[in-house]
């Protein structure tokens, strides 16, 4: 009988718990995917309450609440902040089994020394504590930041963004971590959303010009690539239903964007041919200038209409996606590698029936003497707890190198999320060590550290070749 | 070592026996999801051999026999009782990780105090016992329902039925359990199948009216929920290959109806079409009444044409279809959603692989201050053993909260058939033990007795809005 | 804590343990699928080092070469054979948790008594050690073969092979072995492929004719059939990427053939109208003849064109496709048993999502008496690891009756690949081993080795119908 979440949690072997404490435990946190606004680290404001930090923007908590009957008034609506905890801290116990279970508890303890468990009896004092500590020094994001040892974050942002406050804060020099800008082109590559040319057009003006052609707009990327580069930016990241994959020649695409700048609709033919185009220059662009290619497949995004027009996107209402990519991704994959032109590539698929197809097509593109050239992502989103970061570490295992995998992120909002890496680790050492007692690796303590080492931070330095 | 099957079956932590001891064991049945017919449950009839109660409508041990290489002269031919049951005797062996091994042996001892194990060489023994019991008092349907505990059973009525057998018993009054009828207008959505026109026919007569268009089916259909819902009925389930998701203009609609209403074939599109429509207007009245819908999906009929003229369907012949539901089921409730129409809903597939998408597309429906208003639907048909009933509660408590559960039903023609509650809770029990033990979950047994007895009955009391 | 790969490798419950040394281990292999040349068979050549035997043509362990980094140089190049086995030797230590650690040093072990473990330090001295025993007696195919106690031999031939190397090894009958063709037929079905025509051409020539129409090519196919059959064929094999099903009228068929016959393409509808009444030809006279049909499904081969036109097929650029085939599946075989015409199959998917869906397809056909008609084939190529196997384990005997299923097969071009049976059989026995512990199954003995010997041997023994 082990005691709730103790030193051990999830360690349920001598080897894992050698594994964590000795190798993994103290490593520094490469957080190469995340959502953490950098006008917020910049302006490090301290919080009034946990509700701030935790309910006002946390999706996953949200979406709990509602499943277990709470009123929407009390997740998102006009409850005053102590309802909307008090309420999030009755969801709780319902919450067996969910990864929100143990990250809560994680948070709590990590960076407020609270060991209570999280309920109805215990939300006072907990909200009193919590409080009292938000209202000290050395709360802040700044703080959360360097307290859980990360070195490198990477953020999300839009080609147009002019990276005002990473240069900020490059400048400023303070903060123990490097902030560095992520290349998210998706509003250039939706074609199909209504506005297309709108974006277009702003887009455009970043560079002080007028796109009217696909060169045009391959232009203007480039440019941004570079300008983005300058930054310290070394990873893209595209957002994809699924993967298109349509050849047309160029004259073709030259239309296509043409009636879409223009403001005209294009028929799904017409998006999958631009898409595939656009993608493809993109991946030539990331392939010269050495940066990582990120690929997110089968969201379905914004299924409930009403509640989208009341709170907007990004409010827990996207959902796992079940569609086929890979006959597509096969053919957009090699027709890049067929020119030497393919970039260092990480597919995640929010749905793990995938994981083992994504592993072996990912064999296939290997090469070149990268090591883990080709990387099956992290456990994302709907499948980021035990058992899906379970699954994704023996998928990758069975038919990868999963010693080259270059580990976990933490593709959040909140500055309070890297416990996640934690529970990451306690998992990998956990199937690590179950592999080691169970003789199915030798008990060497030296190769496994070095396995172990890696994939905390080890492979993402040398892989993402960011200078720390 | 554990005994085969003994008291602490599958209860392999002390957490597991404990909460199946003192909270899960004692608790009542409700049955919410059955086949079971009312005129038997009515005429009460006592069986002559265990052929008669095990072998003579239970496909699953069918095909299983089939498996091994019995012919099928001594699975549905003209062998004698005992021929059938002595085939299966030696069938049992084979069946090692088989859920019917499990259910053979549970129904042999909790109903008739058989503690042998069965096989060929304890075939007669076995044979000869159950049949003595068999012939004596207390070995009825209703005694196997009662001895059960079972407090409330829902059949699956078609909504031409009369309702006769539910009234008598309703009036009655002796059966210590409700027995009520569930909507199953499967023939009233099914406009593709070649008896349609013939079946609305039938189905205005009930009302003593003609359905000749769209407007009229509606209008009956709302009289038979009516009827329905004065018999007590609660619950609707609607078998669908796949979600269909086609909008279409009345007119078209109509349309369509008047074409199939008179005979005629209509062709796929037309066919998605008024499905929409009609499902559409189902859940609207559903939800008015406050009724559960039930969504049984990827399921695949009667693939042995061979089999199909000589036996009929629900003998052996179906299986697990892979078909796509996620982008139309998203639309198909988006739709209802959209005017606060969206009734309850229970989400089964037979394919496993579709768990996370339906629980996390649950998710982006949940609210209305409903506890646990979208349900991933418990381990249904070929998933409905150990793996399968693990995978769904990990899949379950992994993106959703599993405690808001309405929990195990029978879906079983046999009244033999509840020990599986028993088998279902056995493992229900087991998966949260495992999460005690190891340190996941506190060790707070007021939080986890409510929990488990939530899910074994409390929840579908309070979900199905059903006085006891 | 377990010495890495001691002698209870993966047997971790005193059952499992019994199980395995009592029953499992000293049963013949009879490995009913694999690529061995029976050229090689035949010449039974000895190697000059273990890169010959290892590393010249085994894709597997060049994959995970590739994704560690190595330089295809060291991998497919003109390095040396030291280079390229230290090369794999410095890759070892990254494949924590994948089959091909364990493959290797049970190959190491079994074949050349070697308990090193194989890294960067030991590559020298292992090098040595078994390149000496190469050199020495007893160390050619044949000595494999036989060490490893395999009774038959099922290679994989095309139809215009004469089968000169089967002959002579039969006449000769000096190996402790049988030698025996599969007939895989995939050149005559592929009709999309622009080889086609020229093949048909050489297909006539074997039986001195020439093919024009439908009607002579299933004259030469039956033709060859009863040319294997005589050879001892009782075995066919069909790489599907999906199962076509499309029906068509004779003269379609006809006019089809001929268009092809003349070098023409034809389109996708014609190929899987093709497709379909080529395969059910070939299914019904396999049905006479007594011979298995095994179907494997879902690869998707030679994604990356750049390395296929550099290597060629079958070097490590195939994998894993996700594409439907119940609907398909269903009528394809529904359209044989229809008239019994059903052989006796073995469904493989490359794709373990759909495990659940065949082994249901499968219990839909089962019958005539024969025991396991159907099969759920063993964990094929990128699912024979650990996890894969148990998955397949789990998923038969979940829904079908695992004791009559006909095993494990070696699938391997290398002679040094059957302590995969090793493997498996313990991976099975520690299944079963944990039913048995956790009181899943009772503790019997001559049930449970009975089983266990009939996955390892008999029951293929008995499904083949090949005198050994």
């Amino acid at each position: 009988m082990t005691q709730f979440m103790d030193d051990n949690f999830l360690l349920d072997t001598p080897s894992a718990q050698k594994l964590y404490f000795d190798y993994a435990k103290d490593m520094p946190i490469f957080d190469y995917h995340c959502h953490l606004p950098p006008k917020e680290i910049w302006e490090n404001k301290p919080y009034e309450n946990i509700t701030q930090v935790w309910l006002y923007g946390d999706h996953y908590k949200w979406r709990m609440m509602r499943a277990v009957g709470i009123d929407e008034e009390c997740v998102t609506g006009g409850a005053s902040d102590w309802e909307k905890f008090y309420a999030y801290a009755c969801t709780m116990p319902s919450l067996i089994g969910n990864p929100l279970y143990h990250w809560t508890h994680l948070e709590l303890r990590r960076f407020f020394g609270v060991d209570d468990i999280l309920n109805e009896q215990n939300a006072e004092k907990i909200w009193n504590t919590v409080n009292a500590k938000l209202k000290s020094d050395g709360f802040c994001p700044r703080n959360f930041i360097e307290k859980s040892n990360v070195k490198v974050v990477c953020t999300t942002d839009d080609p147009s963004d002019d990276l005002h406050y990473h240069k900020m804060l490059a400048d400023e020099g303070k903060l123990k971590c490097r902030v560095l800008p992520t290349f998210r082109p998706d509003k250039a590559v939706e074609i199909g959303k209504k506005d297309f040319s709108e974006y277009i057009s702003a887009l455009g003006k970043t560079e002080c010009t007028k796109i009217d052609t696909f060169a045009d707009l391959c232009g203007v990327l480039r440019k941004r690539m570079e300008y983005f580069h300058d930054a310290g930016c070394r990873i893209a990241d595209h957002a994809l239903t699924v993967v298109p994959y349509m050849e047309a020649e160029i004259e073709e695409i030259e239309d296509i964007v043409k009636r879409a700048v223009s403001g005209e609709r294009v028929d799904a033919a017409a998006e999958a041919k631009y898409k595939t185009a656009v993608l493809q220059f993109c991946a030539r662009e990331y392939s010269k200038l050495g940066w990582t290619m990120q690929l997110h497949l089968n969201a379905i995004r914004n299924n409930n209409t009403k509640m989208f027009r009341r709170l907007g996107p990004d409010t827990g209402y996207d959902s796992i996606l079940d569609l086929s990519s890979v006959e597509n991704l096969s053919k957009f994959l090699d027709s890049l590698e067929q020119y030497s032109e393919l970039p260092k590539i990480i597919l995640y698929s929010l749905n793990q029936n995938d994981n083992a197809a994504l592993a072996a097509m990912m064999g296939c593109f290997q090469g070149g003497g990268i090591e883990g050239k080709m990387q099956l992502g992290s456990a994302w989103w709907f499948n980021d707890h035990r058992d899906g970061m379970e699954k994704q570490i023996h998928d990758l295992a069975s038919v990868g190198a999963l010693a080259k995998f270059v580990g976990m992120l933490t593709d959040s909002r909140s500055f309070l999320s890297y416990p996640r890496h934690e529970y990451f680790r306690r998992i990998l050492c956990r199937v690590i060590g179950q592999w080691v007692d169970g003789g199915e690796y030798p008990e060497d303590y030296d190769a496994l550290g070095k396995i172990v080492r890696g994939i905390c931070f080890e492979n993402a330095v040398r892989y993402f070749d960011i200078t720390l």
